[in-house]
């Protein structure tokens, strides 16, 4: 256990990239710059998700625009020039703050969250995107906005971005006027116009997790029906596939930053697909890349064509499963 | 007001086809004998769908098999010989009843409900599935399963289906053995899925309302964001043209069953897409039938193609509301 603990440890400095030479950025989730150096310690190449929301919990009010520059300009600074995508504030939800009343809702997964209380409230959007693009004179920041289900909404997010921009240059403030901008997909909306998405943003970052909630109409925390929460259903895996293709028509970036990611059973979907970036948490990036190292491009392109005729989430995983074995 | 109003009655009669001769099936989304009543002076040529679920409200006990048997049976012959389409128990979501406790969820819409009972309760499911069988011998009765996620599921209550055939052929007990059985379309994974759920069932029926709740995760009864609760936003709109493609190619019947069925400017997106029949409340079919006979299908296939344009559900539903006009 102890000697392939330090054997991983070895790893952490090695490229990830397949026997036959295709390579995928691992990259780390992170909520505080402290869980930051566990990632880079793992061998974290970038953070592929850096959640604002935590920031704004257990306190009595907003933080403030240099109360939040201080801390992405230190991950940013830390990150030295690797790539940090921030993701704008992701409340709502389960993830609510004492100080913001949201009020009763019903359906909160289907209530008022993400991008959708940020574009209410330009108050609050524009103070946290004026803090991002001031750290993004200190490293390679990417902004993401989360939830995104419409053409719209990324448009009205960019404009409120735009709006930032003026204004620090304006006040002679330092920021990176080409600082790229995507979206998660994380609504089955987003994924079914991937192609009209792709225009409006430089990347794509494939939230799995309530994707898969949306998709098959499933709480996962509700224990009654969890099982029915199936990652390698097939209407799942078509959705990865059509987003991913989406973005390489487009010639953008696509990453995926949800739990899948860091599931051993998903690798030769992201080999097969030829997705850019896998981020997780920090405690899977070595185990993955261990397996990485080992999974042919070529043969996760096989498993691939085979997947695609399973007709459920029981014969994928069966087959997701062999094929992991054989790797072992 | 009243002439207008005495001009669709005398409609009632008259087949609903439009001047180039296209014939969609107009039918009554029904919840009791009594609406059946009403759905027949409006010229429903058919039930699209008969919500069970109000057999089982407002009382302590669940209803019994003869109990079911005799509504079914009434409904099915005064029908006399029209399809009618009977939907299993859909509870859950934001129908409970005082009888049977789900328990408290954080996202009921997401949660314990309906196909998701009924497996769960082959007790149940199989007491209503009896029933509606027997009264398949009394009229053009057919059996639909609703918030269907999957083949798995399919499978399953087909299996119990096949049982509680066998119980009544042993019993001796008559029934129509090939009952036509089929499943609303409302989640996203059954559309994305379509193609291979359209080869284990007869038909499909889209149910609009729960669909675009669930591809833009939106509660529409969320004052905050019901204005996020978009029919005619592209990727619905996608979703149904994928659901109709699939069944066509398998041959299946494929209806729409919810609001957007009695949803003036959606009328040529049905006659574009060329499903067989929508499903409405009673006090839509007139006025439905009055636009459909002055609307050509042909100009709706050329609405529908600059539709699959619109980036956007403003500009989807600018170019319907002014085919909507052009019609009058
Ligand atoms: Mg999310
Ligand atoms: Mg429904």
């Amino acid at each position: 256990q102890s000697e392939h603990r330090s054997r991983l440890r070895r790893l952490a400095g090695v490229r990830s990239v397949t026997p036959d030479g295709k390579e995928i950025a691992l990259e780390a989730n992170i909520s505080s710059l402290k869980e930051l150096e566990v990632a880079l310690s793992s061998g974290a190449v970038g953070v592929g998700l850096f959640r604002t929301e935590f920031l704004y919990m257990d306190r009595h009010q907003f933080p403030g625009e240099d109360e939040q520059f201080e801390v992405y300009k230190a991950v940013a600074e830390k990150l030295a020039g690797r790539p940090l995508i921030i993701r704008t504030l992701d409340i709502g939800g389960d993830k609510n703050l004492d100080y913001f009343e949201i009020g009763e809702e019903d359906n909160p997964f289907l209530g008022y969250r993400a991008i959708r209380i940020c574009l209410d409230r330009p108050d609050l959007f524009k103070t946290q995107l004026r803090a991002i693009l001031r750290a993004s004179a200190y490293g390679k920041v990417k902004i993401m906005y989360p939830l995104i289900s419409s053409v719209e909404e990324v448009r009205a997010a960019n404009r409120l971005l735009e709006e930032a921009k003026r204004e620090l240059q304006a006040e002679g403030v330092p920021f990176d006027p080409n600082v790229p901008c995507g979206i998660m997909i994380e609504l089955p909306s987003a994924v079914t116009i991937a192609d009209l998405l792709a225009e409006e943003v430089d990347f794509f970052s494939i939230g799995t997790n309530d994707l898969i909630q949306f998709v098959l109409a499933v709480d996962r925390m509700n224990e009654r029906i969890s099982r029915l929460y199936q990652p390698f259903h097939p209407a799942v895996l078509r959705m990865l596939r059509m987003t991913v293709d989406a973005a390489k028509r487009r010639g953008i970036h696509v990453g995926v930053c949800g739990e899948m990611a860091g599931d051993p059973r998903a690798l030769p979907i992201w080999l097969g697909l030829d997705v850019d970036s896998i981020s997780m948490s920090s405690h899977s990036i070595l185990p993955i890349k261990e397996r990485l190292l080992h999974t042919h491009r070529s043969d996760s392109i096989d498993v691939l064509n085979r997947l695609w005729e399973c007709r459920t989430a029981e014969e994928a995983i069966r087959l997701l499963e062999s094929f992991r074995l054989s790797v072992e």
